[in-house]
């Protein structure tokens, strides 16, 4: 693993939904700022599917900005002179966590003997991660699409640990249009041999196409279709006609093999099969009788629940059920429906009104914590 | 090719888009009903991306009902004892017409060297039909989906030759999110080693799990995400807990990999790159100055066009610029957008308001017509 990657083992063993105990995880992490001395002001990010713990300044791997780094950084909206924060790669990711590539106890890469991991592994393993570092609890926890999932899966389970919850495009169950498309993504990449049933690392191979075919199916559900019209519409690719062929004729076509192809650099195919699998499985309700409202039934701190009009990923009917349960079950939340034509994505981009509306709620609730 | 397939010898070589002729040209049909004496009860009906000649009755290939046979046959909505009906493959279709399955000139399987075709292509070669049938005339042209971008080219083309057409869940042009669902099917197919760059005949393979992913992604956009949640919901598949694996825990996996494995039955991979190529070049405008009234302006008959609230595929919005359209132009047209959670699926489906209505417009022209 990278040098640029540091790492944190966790002192305990992992327990998973599935009923397997992990003995040694470790789960790759970044931080920003520093954390005060009453530690108080941490701030965790819960990242999505094909995110990473680089959040802000300069992703080391890819040298590219990290992923939020419009919102998150010194003098920022989130001020990491200010808050100190955390964004650790998710359980079964493959920058640096304990994941599908990791070697089992015997040294034999997991593959797919990995057990098969859900949102509330993922949280676990964040939680058992603040209590080796002595963390007893946070100001924030923030995130977006799968983020957005553990973050509400933080309010359902250990509501106490934290002030706010801030969950953005996301959704308390997966649809099932949306398990459609993961599984079309899944057996892209189990339909390439190169996948070698999930053992291309002892056979030295990589699912280039799977994984490409998997990315883009997905890339077209972070955008909205008027966003697509308007950034590419039926433009050509470097051409003045038509060239009756099966080359990337379109702009759009172009785009999206592009995506493919940056993807399989940068995201392991069988992570990619483990972490659609714990979104699909995601229904925070089920745990709670079926009742959601009763998953937020514990929580004293402050909400905050946005949604974008033109996301059809995670549509805000999706964010109102969020909104809808959480006020039955007396939790103060803040909601907001940004209208936008750019879709899913949206929440990684630069929407003013979504950004102004996230600075006045932490700028409020930090007051209410006394945070300076 | 089986014997149940009528085939059509074209008289004369077809001319194509990009500038190839074909000499030789065979076209997959076949008929319902009788052609009346003074051939004026002709309705041609247009099949969409994924269907075939076999629009009633029973198709001897999959002994299965015709695809449309709940609206198609004696005594249904389009009377076979009234009308003669005919349905013909597409150009570039795998069942019959010549396509890339199909022998060149030198007795060689084309493959990738079959020219790339166009709507107006399939069309044309329609149109040659009936020259070769000696019909001089239709009394309807009725399409859906692809087969709708059909019918708009038939009253662009040959205005002349019809009195009624019925456009049913489609579009003037393709979207770039159409294309980049088309692309990833593609992508797929190319990425199957089987696929042999489109030898996968001469070499006895056939890529199966590329066409089958390619089927699953383009399936999703078949269906609205509320049919899919009434249908499948997060229903699992003949089991009480989730598997904590990669089988198809829910109903909509399942189901969506039947939808795969069964259409890698019954087409040809090759097919499915041309026809899709020919969806995404669809732009009926294009050649008519940039203007889609232009392409309706010499059509003197009746136009019907048909959409669904819930299809995303072909959304309301894209018929409603043909309608714009086509009134612009002066053309008698009806219009109905029809509410159903069903998706663009709808327009194979039972809709009962929509059947009312194309039966109330086909009865009306039939009678201007005077038709008995």
């Amino acid at each position: 693993m990278s040098k640029n990657i540091k790492i944190h083992k966790l002192k305990n063993p992992l327990s998973l939904d599935c009923g397997a105990i992990l003995k040694s995880v470790e789960i790759g992490y970044e931080t920003y700022g520093q954390l005060n001395s009453n530690k108080t002001n941490a701030i965790l990010i819960c990242h999505a599917l094909s995110g990473d713990q680089f959040v802000s300044l300069t992703n080391p791997i890819t040298n590219k900005p990290g992923w939020w780094s419009a919102v998150i950084g010194p003098d920022k909206l989130v001020d990491t002179n200010k808050y100190f924060v955390i964004c650790t790669n998710v359980l079964g990711g493959c920058m640096g966590s304990t994941g599908p590539m990791s070697e089992d106890e015997n040294g034999k890469i997991y593959g797919l003997n990995f057990p098969v991991i859900t949102i509330s592994d993922m949280v676990r393993a964040q939680n058992q991660l603040l209590d080796d570092w002595e963390i007893p609890s946070l100001f924030a926890i923030i995130g977006g699409s799968m983020g957005g999932m553990q973050t509400l899966d933080w309010v359902a389970n250990y509501p106490d640990r934290f002030f706010c919850a801030v969950a953005i495009a996301t959704a308390a169950r997966h649809s099932a249009q949306n398990i459609a498309f993961h599984e079309v993504g899944r057996q892209a990449i189990m339909a390439d041999p190169e996948w070698q049933k999930g053992q291309y690392i002892e056979k030295n191979t990589f699912p280039n196409k799977g994984l490409a075919v998997a990315r883009m199916a997905a890339h077209i559900t972070y955008m909205s279709d008027s966003a697509l019209h308007r950034k590419f519409g039926r433009n050509l690719q470097n051409r003045d006609a038509l060239a009756f062929g099966f080359d990337a004729d379109f702009q759009v076509e172009s785009y999206l093999r592009h995506q493919g192809a940056s993807f399989v650099d940068r995201f392991d195919a069988n992570s990619y099969l483990y972490i659609t699998r714990a979104m699909d499985y995601f229904d925070l309700a089920a745990n709670f009788d079926g009742k959601l409202t009763n998953a937020f039934a514990n929580f004293k701190g402050r909400a905050c629940v946005v949604s974008f009009s033109s996301d059809w990923h995670y549509p805000p009917s999706d964010s109102r059920a969020i909104v809808r349960a959480m006020m039955a079950a007396g939790v103060h939340v803040s909601a907001l429906e940004v209208e936008t034509d750019k879709g899913h994505d949206a929440f990684l981009l630069d929407e003013p009104v979504f950004h102004k509306a996230l600075e006045g709620f932490l700028d409020a609730a930090s007051k209410e914590k006394g945070l300076k």
